[in-house]
């Protein structure tokens, strides 16, 4: 999973039918230290997330699995709202 | 998914049997302020997309359902035509 | 799916019993204006391509699809020799 | 699979149901000669790894399935702590 | 599929079980002229390659096809030894 930060949303209307009623979020990647890192993605949500907010997702055939039995034509899902991220380097290497 | 707008296309005679009838569309990243971004990739498509439009597409093996039962064999396929695209980068970070 | 061109090939004695029979053949990507982009990849191959010939291939899961039911270990197969490519960047962004 | 070292760890309270209880930890993916390379990751842990420690972990599909019969929503899992690398770069080539 | 180099073993204690009595070589990704491109990988190997071999590994699920009925949590899988590359990039473009 990847560490990002929602930074916008899109709207379509002419999209997959298994979309209907999903949340399309923009997601900015981040490093721990909550850097910018890496292209943008759209990610489907399944914690409610908000602008704004520190999130990770995750990739893949595991990206649809919050959404069963209903199936989700999505590769990339917010799977949690991040509460703190503690980072230390300090260690050998 | 990844934003991207529509290209170009592809033709193709010899080519497995599932992906006759489908379009193969190129779709080009952008970012989500659209500029340009990595590198231009063939698609399957759901929507009915044309030429200069906004889309996002969805990878693996996810981006084969949009056709069951029909077992089309694509990596990647266009599942939403967007209306509108909001970015907002002024929270922290 | 990703544009490329087929620019050589790997022989191997030892391997995968699943993939006795297949044809290993070595692809260089492209961009839709045919230019060299990205690193060259091992594929097998569902439809007869032959050195120096413009193909898409298939990533992932789905790279196995065209050998069922015979399950060949691949994750990168080509599916279609392309006849002809337009590209059309005169659009907005 | 690749080599890192856990930098981290991320605290989440809204996340997906199949996450309560998991650990998440940051790796830093390494160099088989143990340097810094590409960006860190978040991932689940099936072997009690702690900060500091040198593992690698596996991504995709089969990162959920040291959980099972559980579904954990994963696409990234410490599967090794690792006690000892032996590179040799000698060879040909 | 890649080719590359077997440069290197990684030894772990605590892993996950379905890798007790797996070989984990360090494999160096190779261009098909043999030049070093990319970043090492940790990989189980279904052929018994040796250091020092070149070889090819499969990524993604496919990557622990080789070993079932065991289920092994792997995500890249040494599937083939090397016997020969031929590489012409006489053609055009």
């Amino acid at each position: 999973m990847v560490l990002g930060r929602v930074v916008g949303r899109v709207w379509a209307t002419a999209k997959d039918e298994s979309l209907i009623g999903q949340r399309l979020l923009i997601v900015q990647p981040l490093t721990p230290e909550l850097s910018h890192t890496g292209k943008a993605v759209v990610c489907t949500d399944s914690t409610g997330a908000g602008a704004g907010e520190l999130v990770y997702w995750c990739r893949g055939r595991e990206a649809s699995f919050p959404f069963l039995p209903q199936e989700v034509v999505t590769d990339s899902t917010i799977i949690a709202i991040v509460d703190q991220v503690h980072v230390s380097r300090s260690g050998p290497c």
